[in-house]
């Protein structure tokens, strides 16, 4: 199959001179990242030399000594520190669990890990009779005389049907953020979550829990989509079967940890920041390949693009590594403090935390006005795959700064198919991500922080 | 990060009746895809029990029985074959390459494979000096004083700055093509590819290549990216350095084969056809998963679809699996003989070769006046991430249909990004599709079916 330009050219015809220049930079930026990135062989440092790396964990020190290494070889002209104390969960040793058949006389093992945040279970694990539940909303209908001295199993799907993964992920993930305190309020004893995924298979998939003050703290682990599947079905046929698992996680007293800060200068309005950002904080289980080393070397590249090529933004540009997105966001915080105790004027930021997946568009958290700017941009970003600004949205590390200063927001979309097939499992690494989809999106936000620098929002 | 559904909301409603009750329609073909599909199952024993499969080969031949049995389990009104005779090659022993320093006393071994259609080397191999050449038109600047007695060493890379990947392709595929007999009109004696590829890696690529009638035949193969890197470098240092390549492949007397067809019958203008379909052959070093498994599963999917979901189309669906895309075409140009023999209306068709990755619109070759309704149900696709209709191109297969029967045709354009990472390769395997991406596409052209039954073009 061969395609022809007529696309790019009847596109590139039609702009009057100064889009023209537009076209011509942003095809520059694409250009550029598309020969001379170091977004894969930078991801490929971050997750092979460095790996998981949950705040608080000496992994993060490395993480941020190397990002600020990185952005500086990038080209900024300056690179510093914000602190922050961040929360210190750590794993232990790997989890087990085990289903238990009646008699007790058998048992099938099935893939499970810690909860991030979750207390450790006894030293001895801990065994008790299982009840499912498809979602937090079961809870009530099974009442306390149902679920009292338990673990509850929360084993709702996925809802495949949403073109959007994150949209199905978004009702799922309630289970696994609240279960264990839910669940506790009925007396359950522990609770088991069904990975947050569409993927068929035996990866147990982590992420934040949260507790609540008052309610007693019960261990939560998640099951992989196979033992989940297997487990209900197994518990039909045998109501007596029990469920033992065993973790010794812990939360340690919060560690001292930073943002990493890069800027580029602006040429004619240095006070106007726009900032490009992901996390650098991923959790323990993998590399942290799409989440969200991605976001990461996408923004140290967005350095690199802008230098490589002699742009002068009219705003500066700062490109961020925030800490602890995964389970606390002190470092979004920190950066929405400092922003208004420094009386910092952002006028947008964008963040990369879905994946380094074929860029699609971006989704964002501004006014209609605003939002009209950004599709009046369309026309020069769609030939680059870039056709979707209908959602909305911004990135977690930078809702602070939508909520307290009313910074318009984005966040890059790439495709989300495959995204919840990796998130928060050993299976987020480096070679799940592929290097020309990784290169557009570091392109496709240097891109539109070119038009949003010289038009504003 | 959560995404509302506003954007479908917003969209379904600004639509009259009618439009809503196409949008109904997509939306439950969809949903039916996303739940019910058996296309990655189907591809799963296409790639895994039948394996690389190319045109007269016993494999080719299971394929034949296993499709035509999948299409009647996916509800098919009719199935049948259509017989067409095909190229017979064979690639043989496993290729071997070397490359000698100038003394002769070291060597190293590069990752090569025959080109599909190229001629055996003599049986002790082939051992020549190498001159590098940087695609076609190279080899006038070198001239016959440098090039006679030696194996020619194509080395022109794609170009990594075109967004979709197929157009940069398009331009380094000539090598490959042509090369030997371009080639052997200088008196050279072989020819060594540089495969055609962005990914920088250790898998050569094959793919058809052509002879010329009264020009020597001379043996070729492609070499992988990271061995043509190497020896690029390499030939620099040591200009008397020997290439030595061992091939046995062959081509045997043309065999018997079959398109495998199946019908849903239109329930108004049964004589009118719209076809859908992919390719059932496949090259032989790998699994023929993207290219083009990927392809019949969607097929067969969309009669699965509208049977599932007891959709009446006005117009009679063909479900396509077309033999002999990769070396020769027969399928596609007996498709379009006998539909001329029966003197069949076409109203439009549709091919899905482009590998199962998620599907972003659908290039065409039509009319200014059709493409221009094409577009007008750009609204109703959109929220499935069909934003792509302006690119030309339809498939190998049922471009005879438009050539001499003027049909529109169409080609289901997925994410390019990765689809030459595994193009011709042993690792064009199914565990490289993932199952989302491929459902959607099958969905993408049911869904474009319905509109174009019930509407025309």
């Amino acid at each position: 199959m061969k395609k022809t330009n007529s696309t790019f050219i009847a596109l590139f015809m039609s702009f009057s001179i100064v889009a023209q220049t537009d076209s011509t930079i942003i095809k520059k930026i694409f250009n550029d990242a598309l020969t001379n990135s170091k977004s894969y062989s930078n991801l490929e440092y971050l997750c092979k030399k460095i790996g998981g790396r949950l705040a608080g964990s000496p992994q993060t020190q490395k993480a941020v000594e190397w990002t600020f290494k990185a952005m500086k070889e990038a080209g900024a002209d300056t690179v510093y520190l914000q602190e922050c104390m961040v929360p210190h969960w750590v794993r232990g040793d790997k989890e087990i669990a085990k289903v238990f058949t009646a008699n007790a006389k058998s048992f099938k093992q099935v893939p499970i890990c810690a909860l991030g945040g979750s207390v450790a279970t006894p030293k001895e694990g801990l065994t008790a009779k299982i009840i499912e539940a498809i979602g937090i909303d079961d809870l009530k209908k099974l009442g306390k005389e149902n679920i009292e001295g338990k673990i509850v199993f929360f084993n709702e799907p996925m809802d495949p049907t949403f073109i959007g993964t994150f949209h199905g992920y978004g009702k799922a993930v309630m289970q696994r953020w609240a279960g264990a305190k839910e669940a506790a309020k009925y007396g359950a004893v522990g609770v088991v979550v069904r990975s947050v995924t569409l993927a068929q298979d035996d990866n147990p998939h982590t992420g934040v829990m949260a507790y609540e003050d008052g309610i007693t703290k019960i261990p939560a682990c998640a099951i992989s989509t196979n033992g989940a599947n297997w487990l209900s079905n197994y518990i039909k046929s045998d109501k007596e079967a029990t469920f033992y698992f065993k973790m010794n996680c812990e939360t340690l007293p919060d560690e001292k940890s930073y943002n990493v800060v890069a800027e580029i200068y602006g040429s004619s309005k240095k006070d106007e920041i726009i900032t490009v950002g992901g996390h650098l904080d991923a959790w323990d289980n993998g590399e942290g390949a799409h989440d969200d080393g991605a976001g990461i070397v996408q923004s140290i590249d967005v350095v690199r693009i802008y230098k490589s090529l002699q742009l002068k933004p009219k705003c500066t540009i700062r490109a961020v590594a925030f800490m602890n997105e995964e389970n606390g966001g002190r470092g979004g915080k920190k950066y929405a403090e400092l922003a208004i105790l420094k009386k910092e004027k952002h006028i947008a930021a964008i963040e990369s935390d879905a994946g380094g997946f074929s860029p699609r568009g971006f989704s964002s958290s501004m006014s209609a006005k605003q939002k009209a700017i950004l599709k009046s941009w369309k026309p020069l970003l769609e030939p680059y795959g870039l056709h979707d600004f209908e959602n909305d949205g911004g990135g977690a590390d930078i809702e602070p700064l939508h909520e307290q200063l009313g910074t318009p927001v984005l966040e890059l979309m790439p495709d989300s198919q495959r995204y919840f097939d990796y998130h928060h499992t050993a299976i987020d690494v480096f070679e799940a991500v592929n290097k020309r989809e990784l290169e557009l999106g570091g392109a496709s936000m240097a891109a539109l922080i070119w038009l949003i620098s010289e038009y504003g929002l």
